[in-house]
């Protein structure tokens, strides 16, 4: 008896899954022995459910799914935290398995719905939550168990790599970027989950809870975006060999979890450097293992329900077999999150100074009070306005010591000009 | 219960898998709740044994192992297809659920060795024959599965991408790269099995398999190893804006699969050319997923222990649980392996020939003769002992008449100088 699905959502994704189950629901049986059946579609768009062919399925309510006795799973594909918590809770209670492509919900009540799963005896499967069509959840949960994962670092919002790729190869300014990005359907009328990285946040709140074994959530990660880079940075990055990306990094250490979005230069020679456009890539360095990244398309409607569809497939093929769950909630370690105060890394300045003499002596004595070692510095472009652009690279620094030294930039008389405000970016070696 | 492990095979792979256990073992237990114990050790070195910290589990007889019946797996890392194979099937005959790494083994007897497994009711896995520590097997047969897979494509032997990296960027010769990989441990002291292509050949015959659900053996991969690169060949890529790669290449076709390895050029801009040194790399395109790339080191001990023991662990979990393999032997369609006389692709032809009037009139007639349609040509070089260096860039053409071609050219007098042999490589775009 065929294993029967109830899908909630019916927009990009889900419509995706329903084109999924129609192309290749005889050959999941054939190969795989998996036998599924859509039995219900619910959204607030009938219209949609009738572009795909599925208008007998539909119906108003959700409940309507949750409470057949017949549905084995359910698929939450709406989005958000509020109506999509209640689908995903109500769904568990009522004894179905749940799959769901929902970062923002597994990001911030990940664990109290991965225990509600757990005291239910059901699955739930999350591929889709981040990379998008790329496999990364399967592997951290199977394939690489063997090892202790120590970093897991990746560009995962399509949105703002297509926007810094644009910026890198076009010189194109931010503004341009973004307007082109949404011209193209790749970034929404208001852009902020994308550029001021809340989406990659919630992305690497769930990496770093499965890779590490303990809880993040999104409201602990350290979260930058993209708004203040400018083509001179994009510029300089590339002639000093780096590449400029919006990067969600997390790093075990001894003492607990780093865990970060914001713009990172990076060498050109890394994997990741090489990855444009709309594409996410995932890096993810085992004791054992060592470097592996994962690449692929991170949105669309094929390949976030190809990533839908291959949990359903596997949670299909446990329920037809009787199996139960078998990882279960894995994130019960309970690591510290270190503050960002303590990170410790190399950074990128970029000031707009007086083009006066002093302006050096003075910013180079803030430096050497804040014990920040500097280990290159160079002029760019030309003066303009009296002003000109420094950049300084420095050694390793602590993020408080940074934060200070620019606090005592900006309020010195005399450096900065126009009014402008320090740039600082951070340097993955 | 702890589930309890036999290991055949003691060297560089083995060692990796005892290391991997006593680091790990606690965590296992703590993160997933699978309890696993190393309960004996076989192979012909029971000093390698020893160098671990295991002699108490040493026997030197692997029936030893195969025949003690509290032995839930059998770990075989001992390679080849000769003892490997009494191994493994009489494992699965007497019982047990056996993990491996052998390429050779899986790509010759796989079917055989999946059906044993399916009738004993047993788990066989072998993460590991492919790609080093990179998931490959594991997503194709897990998170993918929602996909027609149409394409598989891999940098998938570190020794010649190693190799072919040195000739690249240290302009070193075939000869002087391969020495230089003996000297580093990355070649062997007969080489032939990672420079003729045979190692790689394996290797695309189980992604084949598993990837298109099918059945192909590594005999019949064509298969063309990197002999006759030469530096001329190398730059002249890099020029033309390609990197000059040995591919393992398997396209699912109307008709059947295409599946062969060989040099090919690759536009610079592709993932795949960016991997270099001794990492491999797999490139997956699905139908609904789009292009996948997956990443990592190709060998060494902590890589394949990595992909070994999350096998190990998997069915261990499922032993723990009473839980029947779940996937079984995919391979079941009986796809036609397509002729290589039937491909069609661009090429790149580097021919050495007498710097006399005529000799081009003499080639063009011979590709127009075929239907080879030449989309650039050029000379590289200067003129040698009356010889100078031509390279043709054809349109797309069939395999076949390139090959009538290159044969009428070698047996036509006056074209080829100083006895030479045309180079013949194909371009994917």
């Amino acid at each position: 008896m065929a294993v029967k699905i109830g899908l909630v959502g019916t927009g990009t994704v889900g419509g995706g899954c329903i084109d999924i189950i129609k192309a290749h629901k005889e050959e999941f049986l054939r190969h795989y022995g998996i036998d599924i059946e859509l039995v219900a579609v619910s959204s607030l768009n009938p219209e949609q459910a009738a572009a795909h062919g599925v208008s007998k399925l539909f119906t108003p309510d959700f409940m309507n799914i949750i409470n057949d006795p017949d549905i084995d799973i359910v698929i939450e594909l709406i989005g958000g935290t509020t109506v999509a918590h209640t689908v995903v809770t109500e769904a568990l209670k009522a004894g179905k398995n749940v799959v769901t492509a929902n970062k923002a919900l597994m990001a911030t009540y990940g664990v109290e719905i991965m225990e509600l799963a757990r005291e239910q005896h059901k699955e739930l499967a999350f591929e889709a939550s981040v990379g998008g069509g790329i496999p990364i959840i399967g592997p951290l949960k199977h394939s690489l168990i063997a090892n202790k994962i120590t970093q897991i670092m990746g560009i995962v919002n399509g949105t703002t790599n297509y926007m810094l790729t644009r910026m890198d190869e076009a010189g194109l300014s931010y503004d341009e970027a973004l307007a082109e990005a949404q011209a193209n359907g790749f970034a929404e009328a208001n852009p902020s989950a994308d550029v001021d990285g809340f989406d990659a946040a919630a992305k690497i709140a769930i990496l770093a809870s499965i890779a590490f074994n303990t809880n993040v959530s999104m409201d602990q990660v350290y979260t930058e975006g993209i708004r203040d880079l400018s083509a001179i940075d994009m510029a300089t990055a590339k002639e000093l060999g780096y590449a400029l990306k919006l990067l969600a990094i997390a790093n075990l250490k001894e003492d607990g979890v780093e865990v970060r979005v914001h713009p990172t230069m990076l060498p050109l020679e890394h994997q990741l450097a090489q990855v444009k456009g709309v594409f996410n890539a995932i890096w993810c360095v085992g004791d054992f293992v060592g470097e592996t990244m994962y690449f692929g398309e991170g949105a669309g409607a094929g390949a976030a329900a190809s990533a839908v569809m291959g949990d359903v497939l596997e949670v299909a093929r446990h329920v037809q077999q009787g199996i139960l769950p078998m990882s279960g909630n894995t994130t019960k370690d309970e690591l510290e999150i270190i503050p960002m105060d303590e990170l410790s890394t190399k950074y990128y300045l970029h000031l707009v100074v007086h083009d006066q003499a002093g302006v050096l002596a003075k910013s180079a004595a803030i430096f050497a009070n804040y014990g920040v070692s500097i280990s290159a510095m160079m002029q760019k472009g030309k003066q303009h306005n009296g002003a000109v652009d420094l950049v300084y690279i420095t050694h390793h620094a602590s993020e408080k010591a940074i934060r200070q030294a620019v606090e005592d930039i900006v309020f010195t008389e005399g450096i900065l000009a126009n009014n402008t405000r320090p740039v600082v970016i951070r340097v993955q070696e």
